[in-house]
């Protein structure tokens, strides 16, 4: 479960880049290359440039919103793997998957996708209960 | 690129499924382990179990709206691989990102991730992004 570990580290880190608005953490966080994105409400965003352009847009017009993440859920296989959780941004609730490659030894973020979801985390919970799958 | 064009022939096959509402095909285009789906205003959903009973119920019920996908990009590392696309059902956009691992030669759907967009694909070079939190 060390894999679970690390990735769930990484997948807390990039939570703490977005609460924080730090861009400098948060393009340590993404890949080189290979990286894609889709926002709620966006297009898709492929490549570096177009996912770190979005990024500094994102956080250099931070919201007063608490950013938080729950419920994450680790699947991983080899040097890929995903985090799956719920982000509750101010009144608003996302379902959301992070995915990472391990690369150089270090897990860094290739996809994120996040969307809106019609229930609560609190009822979320009641009706699907994440499980490790790994 | 043989493989994206492998790729892209599955990510087709699950399209085709899902408007045709071909349960056999769709159960058939997941993988056994490791799988993960995110329906439009869905929590996560983990496990071919949950997952294949989503389709069950979506397909079930199938509505009267033409399902299409656009603009469809493949990103293959080894055997793992994603599709990223837009989804016209009807007058909504969603953006999916549909991932694939190979499993004995054959590409199999391990995650499914769709969300509405803002955007028509027409009008998407046209107009601002939408400015959302994230």
């Amino acid at each position: 479960m060390a894999d679970d570990d690390d990735i769930l580290r990484v997948n807390a880190a990039y939570y703490r880049a977005f609460a924080t608005a730090d861009f400098t953490a948060m393009s340590r966080i993404w890949a080189k290359e290979q990286v894609s994105c889709i926002h709620p409400g966006w297009p898709v965003l492929i490549g570096r440039d177009a996912v770190l352009d979005s990024w500094k847009g994102i956080l250099g017009n931070p919201g007063s919103e608490e950013i938080e993440f729950h419920e994450a859920t680790a699947i991983v296989d080899g040097d890929e793997g995903r985090v799956l959780c719920l982000e509750v941004i101010g009144p608003a609730v996302f379902a959301a998957s992070n995915w990472f490659r391990r690369i150089d030894g270090q897990w860094r973020m290739i996809h994120h996708q996040a969307g809106p979801v019609a229930l609560t985390p609190d009822r979320g919970e009641d009706e699907e209960r994440p499980q490790r799958l790994n």
